[in-house]
């Protein structure tokens, strides 16, 4: 099963509350489903222009390799030109900085991932996973 | 001013209001800044996997060149060339069908647009002036 | 549910042993999942080169748009200017002409598509069908 | 000569089964002809999205410039730019991490390469072998 619309938008509100809640800069969220196709999209006031881009890249590079976009930026520093060569295999969205986590049903199987953008990585990582765990999905971890 | 990403929840709201009412087809619904740059979207469940790159090529052509997309479609059957060219020179998302219309405020100002895949292109189109009309914003017309 | 592995050999075995038994043309087949991508493909002896590319488009054009490569030809001869539009907005794969196949499932979903290049495009989409059928899935016929 | 599909088909079933008696990631296969060219592909299931792509571009690095992938991963190590304009150049597939193997026949002459993906790349690289073994063909080695 691919995640619905309804439980990508419940992930978008999750994140977005975490976001707020937390005092972050304005987060752009993206959710995919299992096969990387877009499922829901929210740019908040303020965000930069781009940053649907970059939200969509941690989300398609975490499901087009089965990883979370941290285990890609750990990668990266181990063997950049892998995930440069990657990059370009894929079709040119991989960004491998963490906030793109997948997305898991309860009995583990990936249902597509969410990519946040918009504060440092580290923060638009704590915002995708409370999105996960606020519409009663699963993460890796 | 450019939309705000309420407003543009709204549109989305009242397009996909619109096509339950009308019994459509399940719609993609994308909406840009007056940049160009993805603000919201929606791909309701059971739409296929690439209606997201068509709705946003319906926008983005709008935006881009400053007219509804059904007026695309109108300069595409004259001058194919033309539209051939023009897809080629913005990037590659152009798609001059309807469903792609300009979001203006109360003094006529271009804020976004709107592009909605998913049913026929007149179908799709009926849905985002909708869209526009029940987020209180305004169109061309 | 997207298709196996095991589902996908046997279209391909099935949509062959058709070629053969039909005296086609070497065929080559391609099986896609429900979110476009590759699961199996095999190219016959004396396959021109780039085989897969147009067999990969054929099932990539209806998997992304969700009819199969035939309506998309009925589209590309009615707007060829939105079948390029779209080509290009997807990513540069759609071939537009029969022999790509959405496969279904009993209820009717959605669970992938085969695309088949070779022979005439009408007997590419025989085997096609055939080849579905033979692993007891089902198209939306 | 170029590889059969046969024998392309011999060499993904016998890295496939290696992979499953050492206990490997689901892997993906790819074989090329010696011109570059697909022949045959499985993914088997639970790998994620792109790993055809990932595959493909260890095959189509290999036997683009004539070397297995190890050879070209040291070559990334000492000279990054390298490898990074190699890929642009040949059209953006070119993974330079082992597991992209030539395929050479009884008298050493290229015949196809295969590329595998899925678990570390250096298991990647042993299933490859394999499978080369397994099809009666040889390696560089």
């Amino acid at each position: 099963m691919s995640i619905s619309l309804q439980s990508a938008e419940a992930v978008v509100a999750g994140a977005r509350a975490t976001g707020r809640t937390r005092g972050f800069q304005p987060l752009t969220v993206v959710v995919l489903d299992s096969g990387g196709n877009v499922v829901a999209a929210q740019r908040e006031d303020g965000a930069s222009n781009k940053r649907f881009e970059i939200a969509f890249g941690k989300a398609f590079g975490a499901v087009s390799l089965g990883s979370d976009s941290r285990a890609l930026m750990v990668r990266a520093e181990e063997q950049p030109y892998f995930i440069a060569a990657a990059t370009s295999a894929i079709g040119g969205s991989l960004i491998p900085v963490p906030g793109g986590v997948l997305i898991r049903d309860a009995q583990g199987t990936v249902v597509g991932a969410v990519g946040i953008s918009g504060d440092s990585s580290d923060n638009d990582e704590t915002a995708a996973f409370a999105g996960i765990e606020a519409a009663g999905l699963h993460t890796t971890r």
